[in-house]
């Protein structure tokens, strides 16, 4: 994939301390605490949240503007609130504990992953709270509320089969686009002081964001295990109606629209695996890539008030490569 | 009692502000949001945390200083702390969620009390990065990861029957004392540039932290349920050792200590009520008072240096409240 050797090429350094700076804040002088923290590079994943905030970076300057150092806190700081929500997320109620695989709260407990993604939320405030300025603790902390709204959001409507698509958008919006936008925004902030720049970002940000849950729903739906990499159908065993199946439960022949709830309604194994196969090869799959796909233009377009830069060029790549990855 | 008529000479509006800015902050334009934070009221306790840093705060400056509104909102925020500590506490895992009474994790279920928690923790630093200074950031981002640890710590060392007492401060230090400590340590560094003065009420907090949390530890053995107004047992159930077991443990008569872990080992409803017949009427229980009240002690000593004051007063009497009190 040639996106990933050009941010190599950008950012490979940078990335690389993202990475240590995680692994020192997180250090501490209790072994018991290092055990546990230990688990959590099992989750360590495609580290987009940290490419988007420094390429941004990047991207926002002028050809010799370069990255500066509060540029790597902030890039630790957004990962470490994205694993923390993560970890977060695998917190299941008492009856579905036992189906999952290796996440932490299989392996030690709830309580363990709750205390868990507390410390790294703790650490990810900590960290921000280092650099001069408060401005990037209050976009940090705004950001977080936010997310916080859509997972609590997501939580109420589970269940509702008659979700729809504007309050979808507004769950995902804040559940998963509200960091995009904040990275790209952090990003630029620190690199810039052209507001129109900065606005490019956080729109390119928060489309990308919203492109990027929609796929990851499509392969919740769509996907195979093996590709992904984590546990799939876990949308419909949860009752969280995403864009297929809001748009199936609209617009599918009446008896399969039955079909849905009524396999909705007590999700087994076996009936999360017929929502599969019923949804996935319906028109309500290439219903939502489309709407992805239409986000990912509206993204690119943000960044044309750019200057030309290979940082915008990578920008540019990324966000194709959202709608086509299997994982 | 007459510390509270005292405390609310002393710092009723200042308490009240609280209370609005703590609604205030919270307050989404998502009904569902709000629905879930409205739980949280039925959480709100002594504010303990908000008093100790007001008082402090008057406590450390001159006669004539007086709080300012950077305290009304740090005491704000450290309420929003202890909240999101209550809140994730209550998180069980799958096997013991029946047992216990209208926790958020038991009305709504353990993904609903993990966000709500989050929600607290993530308004808490939101709120505290609207100041102007970094400084009180960094201190709650410190002492959160301090918190952290200290929960992470003591659910690592649960069902540990060897557990000593140094430890046992490490874990109460670390998940109690380290906030309060920085409750008094905030309100004194706004108040005053005198280090003497700020040194003096961190060891008042530190101290009266700790003892705070052996005798909350005592009540969780000798407290009348009716009185405490929570669970208690829950240390026995959780196999999470405290000072009185862990004396119990050394010094009881050998038949004895083998029956604590006997019952200990497999804690289900009626072997905690034996556990608690069999240590409550114990000398551990004065052994762990006296720890306490010797801890207070210390706290009130290091008063001395502050000038003569009602604050200072009234800071002497919380200090001696917390050994008497019966819930």
């Amino acid at each position: 994939m040639p996106v990933v050797s050009a941010l190599h090429g950008l950012i490979g350094p940078q990335l690389a301390q993202v990475d240590t700076l995680f692994a020192r804040e997180l250090l501490s002088d209790l072994p018991a605490v290092n055990t546990l923290v230990g688990h959590v590079s099992k989750f360590r994943g495609k580290m987009l949240r940290p490419m988007l905030l420094l390429t941004s970076g990047l991207a926002a300057g002028d050809e010799a503007t370069g990255l500066r150092d509060a540029h790597v806190v902030l890039a630790t700081v957004v990962e470490m609130v994205h694993m923390a929500t993560l970890v977060h997320d695998d917190i299941l109620d008492g009856a579905e504990v036992r189906r999952r695989g290796a996440t932490i709260n299989h392996l030690r407990g709830n309580e363990a992953a709750v205390l868990l993604g507390d410390y790294l939320i703790s650490h990810a405030f900590h960290l921000c709270s280092s650099l001069e300025s408060q401005e990037a603790s209050r976009l940090i902390g705004h950001t977080t509320n936010v997310v916080c709204e859509g997972e609590l959001m997501q939580n109420a409507h589970r269940r509702h089969w008659k979700l729809d698509e504007k309050t979808y958008y507004q769950i995902i919006y804040r559940k998963t686009a509200a960091l995009t936008e904040s990275c790209c925004r952090l990003g630029a902030m620190f690199s810039t002081l052209q507001s129109d720049r900065i606005a490019a970002l956080t729109t390119y940000g928060r489309n990308l964001g919203l492109a990027f849950q929609i796929i990851d729903d499509i392969l919740d739906i769509c996907g195979q295990q093996k590709t992904v990499g984590k546990s799939l159908g876990t949308d419909i065993e949860k009752g969280k109606l995403t864009l297929p199946m809001i748009h199936f439960l609209r617009h599918a022949a009446p008896p399969h629209r039955q079909l849905l709830i009524d396999l909705l309604e007590a999700p087994d194994h076996e009936r999360i695996e017929h929502v599969r196969q019923l949804v996935g090869p319906s028109d309500s799959i290439a219903y939502a890539r489309q709407a992805a796909e239409h986000l990912v233009d509206q993204a690119i377009d943000a960044l044309d008030v750019l200057p030309a830069s290979e940082a915008r060029d990578v920008l540019t790549e990324m966000a194709r490569y959202v709608t086509v990855r299997e994982k």
